[in-house]
């Protein structure tokens, strides 16, 4: 379902530029879990090692919930809530009209945005998924204090019980504790799956129920890509992929890869992707940094940028989609003012796909930027569970072949003991 | 109500890096419409300059379309919406209950995002700004074919003519015969101010009038803003925030920079300065990769890639607000449960401020990567018309210091004519 295309690279042959025995060597450390970080390789067999008994639990809770309400709120960061909302932006789309409106909360420390957004739900029905390991991180903490306490304020305690789940640690933290003792359900997140690998586990899975999304057709995504991906070298796309954008980055020099897709509704899946990669290649100073891009938009704002700005810098890996949702006509028109009416024999997946190769033509050709093509097949739910799957397997191999870590975060706590030291916090 | 803190760049002394005579020169440059693009240079006394009769029949319009409509769909692409939207998501915020939603088009040629689009709006009452000089740019072009047919059939013809507003060039193009033969109300793209120059023109105040923004604290921000930028040197603070950049670019060597916010509400706001950097000093080989990033939530995503990746790619530059909206406290728990109550003491502004305070620690002092602050007094309508005004000086200044046009975008043009070639275009 995901086809790589290095023609508009400059990569003339792949294998010339990384051995294939490299590529096996890494394949062997993620497969046989040797390397660095491997106690998080949880995500490998996933797609067919879920419990399908908490499964089905989620299902039960999540239909039910669904029932109760009008707005869900997803408090989370980072990985908690990225993945949850590229899936739901990506499949439900921006202009849905489903009857659950779903709200990030816990991403954010902004008084500015939690004030109007706690005006904002007083004539809603809404209900909570919190997603935290922990339960004691500072931006999901607060949030969840506050909103939690709103929730129970408009419907009282013993309602918001059935409005409240957390997706928590099985049996240790704060939130397991909290949840146990006010009588919230709790769903479980696997402690070999780190929290950027963590959107097919309850963390994504049960929200994403919530919203009214077909879960069973991202797990067979999943699978899907979890079976395709079965080989050990460079005939594995996925590898292909991450064995392109290395050599890009080592032997080239490019510094940044932006992931660049045709559509808005994928936005939020390159901003999932952002962390996915930047969290686990960017240590060790090391790592491209991941920065992303929309077309048509931003051809008319970074394109000036991206057609003649600063050379060997940049890559892009553009998503191309080949089936559309629908299929739309440009109308005819009579008057024709528009000067539009040569388009009317074409649909609109038509003419995006015209654009797309007049832009690698200008941007690979003219500007001497190199363009990784990802042909995706269609962009639904059956096709998130696959692209998940696919890049999580690519970035594996990309950052063991930049000999970093995939799976920790060490930087990311400097910040907060920081923080937590200039706000007194106990110890 | 901009102040530009340099304690965090390692630069110890800007008039050391660049002299006062290089920054007076290109002031001069500017005021005296010397350089490159003059003819562009209109937005300079703009907040003073524009036409009072056409702004109060803006007004009158725009009052009388708001009346009538629950939804504007703005139609326009780059600079023909990216402001808009940018103001429209900074003040309004993200999550407000305004009677007026504003939803935009022509941006994309998705026909996955048309067609959801066009399904929403079956059930709404919607007008139309549709925003373009010419009236034959594709992707606009093809939205307002197909919204403009839809609102004719929901409502018919002449009801149309009301909700149906053209903001384009005072008499040349299509759009402007088209709204003339049509009977829709046009307002004017002035000639001497390119698109992503715009937004305080008719191009985004119109809509934001729909939108229920309050239009004239916007101008006396921008007229503030002005006023306050009348030095010729490096007293000048939208001038030390372009030797800054253009210092840490061209003498240290950094290819990328990354505008961080910490209002969730301001990521559009980053959008719209990606194109007016981007696009006028991304030329002729030259300037910096525009990016963005949005704190908390990218400090865990991006975050560990900035504190740990590659070094000497990339800076940031740091919005800070000093006021927020509204001012939230943690509210105090009994149980403490999840550990928080050690902050109850705090509102979110100062929990907020404080972990700035450890992020520019943590980037500056211990990842080594330089943080331009930029101190914002407040985030509402006042505030963007002077941000406008501010980051526009700025961009010309560091353009004309990089030698490069800011004011025209011929890489724009390359991946049209390569297009309208394989779709057949007329000549």
């Amino acid at each position: 379902m995901i086809k790589v295309n290095l023609e508009y690279t400059g990569l003339n042959d792949l294998s010339q530029e990384v051995k294939d025995s490299e590529i096996i060597k890494v394949d062997a450390m993620i497969r046989n879990r040797t390397g660095a970080g491997a106690d998080f390789l949880g995500w490998v067999d996933w797609p067919v090692n879920f419990d399908s008994t908490e499964y089905k639990a989620m299902k039960k809770v999540a239909k039910n919930l669904r029932s109760k309400i009008d707005t869900l709120i997803v408090i989370g960061i980072g990985g908690s809530y990225l993945g949850t909302r590229a899936a739901d932006e990506m499949i439900r789309g921006l202009n849905h009209s489903d009857k659950v409106e779903v709200i990030y909360a816990g991403h954010t420390m902004s008084s500015s945005y939690t004030d109007q957004l706690t005006k904002y739900l007083k004539n809603k029905h809404f209900g909570i998924a919190v997603v935290s390991k922990s339960g004691t991180t500072t931006e999901p903490g607060i949030a969840f204090r506050i909103l939690e306490g709103q929730l129970v304020q408009q419907v009282g305690a013993e309602a918001a019980k059935e409005l409240i789940v957390a997706i928590t640690d099985k049996s240790k933290g704060a939130l397991k504790a909290l949840a146990d003792q006010k009588g919230y359900q709790t769903f479980e997140i696997p402690d070999d799956i780190g929290g950027r690998f963590s959107v097919l586990t309850p963390v994504g899975i049960f929200p994403l129920l919530v919203a009214g999304v077909n879960t069973d057709n991202i797990f067979d995504g999943a699978k899907k890509a979890r079976k395709q991906l079965s080989k050990h070298d460079l005939a594995n796309s996925a590898y292909q992929y991450a064995a392109a954008r290395y050599v890009l980055n080592t032997k080239y020099g490019y510094k940044t890869e932006a992931l660049v897709s045709y559509e808005s509704q994928m936005q939020l899946l390159t901003e999932w992707w952002k962390q996915l990669f930047g969290e686990s290649e960017g240590k060790d100073g090391k790592g491209l940094l991941p920065t992303s891009m929309v077309f048509s938009t931003d051809l008319h704002s970074l394109g000036q940028w991206v057609q003649e700005g600063t050379r060997n810098v940049m890559f892009e890996t553009v998503i191309r989609v080949k089936k559309p949702l629908a299929n739309v006509k440009v109308p005819k028109n009579k008057d024709n003012l528009d000067e539009l009416n040569y388009l009317t024999s074409k649909t609109l997946h038509e003419i995006n796909s015209t654009a797309i190769e007049g832009v690698l033509d200008a941007h690979f050709n003219v500007g001497k930027m190199p363009n990784i093509v990802l042909e995706f097949d269609k962009m639904d739910d059956e096709m998130f569970g696959y692209l998940v799957y696919w890049f999580e397997m690519a970035v594996a191999m990309s950052a063991y072949l930049l000999e970093v870590n995939p799976f920790n975060q060490p930087g990311v706590d400097i910040y907060k003991k920081n923080m937590f030291k200039l706000l007194g916090k106990p110890e």
